[in-house]
């Protein structure tokens, strides 16, 4: 770790999806509810971990212009239609099937997500820096009473991370420098990243966000200028 | 008034300007302190509207090509150091001149705002869509307790209103349908172009706006879907 000023930080920008949300319990819960409800015989913590398996492949289509610029939402629906066939989900009519695409407004925040960036919100602009698209930042936010000040990233930029445009068109909006701004995210090549545009970095680990088998981002793998366990932690760290 | 079923409103768009924060009054306000402190003899209500006053020939430059994209922040900054000289108000070092240029962000909400919309909160999703910057709108909304779930309008957009993109993309990043989504003005000119885009519009009249003679959106002058008295009054016409 670095040291660095507290008070020199105007602003972080949070990584959401495994960062400040636990999107593979929440999507095995709502799958589970649907499979009671269906009589339906799926693993969904595989569902849940081949949604997000197909993630990067998506963005990296729209990165290398193989696809125009789509929305996360409307990514999440490709795949979403794809494995509905692989996991032979059936009888889902439209309004169902965009119900269940929209589970990703509906993750639960980890437990020490709410009340951290409460602290962290009295001393510190807290934005967002996701590739989730704003609707689904909004919807997510109200519904886990995540207290946001801005839902930036991706859809504003029209780039998905890690491309430079998301970090550094976060930080414009926000009227700062890159240096003012401190990325918060699980995954050391966010953090990579965002360090390679100019801003603080602070890694919090996540080590049961892909499940009890996780093998990458156990630890910080850079020289990151925070590491803490979790974000009541950081607060106290970032003097909050 | 038309007749509009509530249920079918998502998300309400509020013009911020006059509408939700009373701009003359602040300046004003922070103008005399400035005056004091300083020994200053500036009529600060003729200042007030000197500076709203270059706002619509600014935002008309960017709008007609004149200027390339530039955010509110910088087209108020171009006006304030023209006004500077033209009121006499010497002395003031860069870091005080930004200070006066950000008053903009420490605008004072009409004394309804804050409870009106805390109360439509709990049933619509709040936006801004407004011509100010994001960190004007972010800073404005941390200082005065506005409680936007989405900050958008012209810089997201890169079109100033009443441009169409302005209010398209606002509801386009909303993930909703301009019939989904209701504009809150205090100008009629504002809700004729929104309601052109196919939002839903109400009408918040401000008579003080501009002073005590204040001529202009007195009254609604449109077939707009809700007229209310201010912002508790349009709580309770939808519903919440």
């Amino acid at each position: 770790m670095t040291t660095i000023d507290p008070a020199s930080v105007k602003a972080l920008a949070f990584d959401v999806f495994g960062t400040v949300v636990d999107w593979r319990q929440s999507i095995i819960r709502e799958g589970e509810a649907l499979g009671r409800a269906r009589n339906l015989a799926v693993d969904w913590a595989r569902f849940a971990d081949a949604w997000r398996g197909s993630y990067q492949p998506m963005l990296s289509r729209v990165r290398n212009g193989e696809l125009p610029w789509t929305r996360l939402d409307d990514l999440h629906r490709m795949s979403l239609d794809h494995l509905l066939g692989e996991f032979g989900i059936t009888g889902l009519d439209e309004a169902e099937t965009d119900h269940l695409n929209r589970v990703w407004h509906r993750l639960d925040p980890w437990p020490d997500a709410v009340p951290g960036l409460t602290r962290l919100r009295r001393r510190f602009i807290l934005a967002t820096c996701s590739n989730g698209n704003v609707a689904l930042i909004v919807n997510m936010a109200r519904r886990a009473g995540l207290p946001w000040d801005a839902g930036l990233g991706a859809e504003v930029a029209r780039h998905y991370k890690p491309q430079p445009e998301a970090y550094l068109v976060t930080v414009d909006l926000l009227g700062l420098r890159p240096d003012q701004c401190m990325m918060v995210a699980a995954h050391n090549g966010d953090l990579t990243a965002a360090a390679g545009c100019g801003l603080r970095t602070a890694f919090v680990p996540r080590p049961l966000e892909h499940g009890p088998g996780q093998t990458a981002d156990l630890t910080a793998t850079g020289n990151w200028d925070v590491v803490a366990r979790d974000f009541e932690d950081l607060a106290a760290r970032l003097g909050s």
